[in-house]
């Protein structure tokens, strides 16, 4: 993803969500301390800590952050914060510290952002940008709805309309000097697209891990799944097909993954130990227990990979990432908690 | 909980895995340091470092676990583990440490255990009180079918069978003495039932939050639910009906509730500050969103309590509880993590 960045001539910076951990964030810059999205304030500072010098923190902010942002913002080089409404520019004007903002835009996912068609939006934008109160940084939109797709052509088509987007939108902000750079990420639009076009600046998270929801609707292949939870069995029914494991909604999460393509996917795809897909369905989960249905339910003490529906929630369950190299744990590294 | 209990002379042994906290565990046992039901080797351990002497991990145990059971198992008066196979049998009859055992049966809830109406179970359980490697201390069973339940007269029905299928079970054991304790446990049964009879345990957990799941479900009322998430507006969108909350999937879970009641119950109660109901649903969740659908959708800054679906998921999702009494927080309590 640094790569096609780089090859595209656009900026790169990472959600770090997925993984919260300093070593990883430190991977997708190829070892540098270089700009990254982060979604909770606590991100935030443990990145800040760590040396990352330009954050942006991607959720719209409140009134009641803004000291805690400012406090982080003096640390830093640039702090980045989205806002998408004229009451939160009022609440950063108020405040102190002048704040480096992006005006968060609605590309068709429809969770938050301002409606780029919309005078008011255009309004918004020149408020911002002339307020002697925050820096104007850009637009950012993110292609939630990408999630939706079903195949590699949806997901491109959702790609187009996220960049056309900013660029149309962008264009009717008129003779705005400088021109506001244009940030997009959702992981299964940066990971179809050949280049990175129309665009300045990219966003993408997930990808380090990816996960059985990606694989599903094509943002990547099986084999790139980075990230599983070693289950064990602990009890085994021949008699009903089924089996029980350690792995239960604390271990993984209850995201539902690609149903919407697979009503019956279940909670994750069951693996060997060395993440081959056994023929297994682990249909339910309880606090500590997952019910898996197979023909030949494996062993009490059988070990299994689980590979989560959805990585940044299934890692965030996790206090430690044990790090396999050749079957063996090589490191261990420690994630952020907490907002 | 406790009181019902003791007016029906059955022994308490509450989960203490919905709140993981020591002050909590005490609280259920009025103060003292009684028997609990853990559902993780963590707990136990964290428990035990507490003061706590009498602990069930009611979560079937498997062989590499055994090691670290048996390190805690010495430092307290017991710690009863279970099983449901004569494979596992075998593992803590090979073990040195004499483990104390619950045989967990299955009662209709079709996760974990052995059919009581099986000849194999009966030989099971001979084959554990003759063994001379373990102690064998009773017949377990969960009743988590009672989550299906739509009614307090389907619960009830449920409570019956769950007592019902112990006491039948043992009475097909012959003259085996001491006679086996009968334990059960799950919320929904143990909250509509006067009295707790045709029974010696009791363990329920979830009752000391409850959660808006078993609000509807008739286990308890709205008012009794005693932990919520405080969540602010990071969006409000009155052109569509929708506002956006700084809660998402980490910091509610993403269980569904009584979606087999209401397939539109979304993901919590939305609450005043008060704790008071508001005509919003919260639809949608993603990692740090939550989206709400409202008529008139709430401006940013304005704080919300949700309530969530599933307590136990919620509640582990957090580092530390803020105790609240008259508003004010009074004190913080630290749950356990990990496994």
């Amino acid at each position: 993803m640094l790569d096609k960045a780089r090859v595209s001539g656009v900026a790169f910076r990472p959600h770090v969500k997925t993984h919260k951990t300093v070593e990883i964030a430190r991977l997708q810059h190829g070892g540098a301390l270089g700009p990254i999205t982060v979604s909770t304030l606590a991100e935030a500072e443990f990145f800040a800590d760590a040396g990352f010098k330009d954050i942006t923190y991607a959720v719209p902010i409140t009134p009641e952050k803004l000291d805690r942002a400012a406090a982080l913002a003096r640390k830093i080089d640039t702090f980045n914060l989205l806002i998408d409404s004229e009451g939160a520019l009022q609440a950063l004007e108020s405040h102190w510290h002048p704040f480096d903002v992006f005006l968060k835009v609605d590309c068709g996912y429809h969770r938050a952002g301002v409606d780029p068609d919309s005078p008011d939006s255009v309004r918004l934008v020149l408020a911002i940008a002339r307020s002697p109160a925050v820096r104007f940084n850009g637009l950012l939109t993110h292609a939630g709805h990408s999630y939706n797709a079903r195949t590699i052509d949806e997901i491109r088509r959702v790609a187009m309309e996220e960049t056309a987007c900013l660029t149309r939108f962008r264009e009717r902000l008129g003779g705005l000097k400088p021109a506001a750079t244009r940030s997009v990420g959702s992981t299964p639009t940066m990971s179809v697209v050949d280049r990175f076009e129309d665009v300045d600046e990219v966003r993408p998270g997930n990808y380090v891990f990816y996960d059985a929801f990606q694989a599903t609707i094509g943002s990547c292949t099986r084999a790139d799944c980075a990230v599983s939870v070693l289950a064990t069995v602990i009890g085994s029914y021949p008699d009903r097909d089924e089996a029980i494991i350690d792995a239960g909604a604390l271990a993984l999460s209850k995201d539902l993954g690609p149903n919407h393509i697979d009503t019956k996917f279940g909670y994750g795809i069951v693996c060997d130990l060395n993440s081959r897909p056994l023929p297994m369905r682990l249909v339910s989960l309880s606090q500590e227990h997952g019910k898996i249905e197979a023909a030949s339910p494996p062993p009490i003490g059988t070990q299994l990979r689980i590979i989560p529906n959805h990585s940044c929630l299934t890692s965030a369950m996790y206090d430690v990432y044990h790090v396999i190299d050749d079957g063996n744990v090589v490191e261990e590294w420690r994630p952020c908690r907490g907002w």
